[in-house]
């Protein structure tokens, strides 16, 4: 999970107030990498904006125009990256947002950066 | 830059609160995708956390055991992000944050995203 090496230092300087060591520059940007993608924006997206909490893979799908491998492909990375989580129930795949991760991201990029939550230091 | 489709819409949904569109997606995408690797996440660092708000490529490409040419290769997709603004001087080019890039991905990655500041609606 993103910032523990840098809450390990003693926490958390944020990518804009000091210079980022090698290891969590490693880390971090594989999360970015995970959103740097239209379609993983896009999903994340609607995963995160969902009333329920939840998304079936099944509503997913049709709002694009791509094989529902590739689609499980792009949720992969997402999941990998922390960003989301994945339930299987039956038939279906089910993906809930993971908002301390995007959370910690906002933090991260915001001018100032206080510490982390006392939640993000594992 | 990111963020005036979307303004244009009537502004600004934020990533995790409404579906985003196929264009914001591109466009954001294009700049997760900037910050989505490990030299230069710690470019982009530090440009943005050096105190007088100004750095010369000189001083940045000892940081790393890479040429100048792959730095400036590295600092060329900053500046096409829109995440870092440049000047050439003399020999050398000098390299500055750009924090409104910053300040609109750490809005739109808070939940409950506010409208965006007044100054990034061009």
């Amino acid at each position: 999970m993103i910032g523990q090496d840098t809450a390990a230092d003693g926490c958390c300087p944020g990518l804009l107030t000091a210079p980022l060591d090698e290891d969590a520059s490693v880390e971090l940007a594989r999360v970015f990498k995970a959103l740097g993608d239209p379609v993983r924006l896009r999903l994340l997206s609607m995963i995160a904006s969902r009333a329920g909490g939840e998304v079936c893979v099944c509503d997913l799908t049709p709002a694009f125009e791509l094989s529902q491998p590739t689609i499980s492909h792009h949720l992969k990375l997402l999941r990998e990256a922390g960003l989301i989580a994945s339930e299987r129930r039956g038939t279906w795949v089910y993906y809930r947002p993971l908002p301390e991760t995007t959370d910690r991201l906002a933090a991260l990029l915001t001018r100032g950066a206080a510490p982390a939550p006392a939640g993000a230091r594992a």
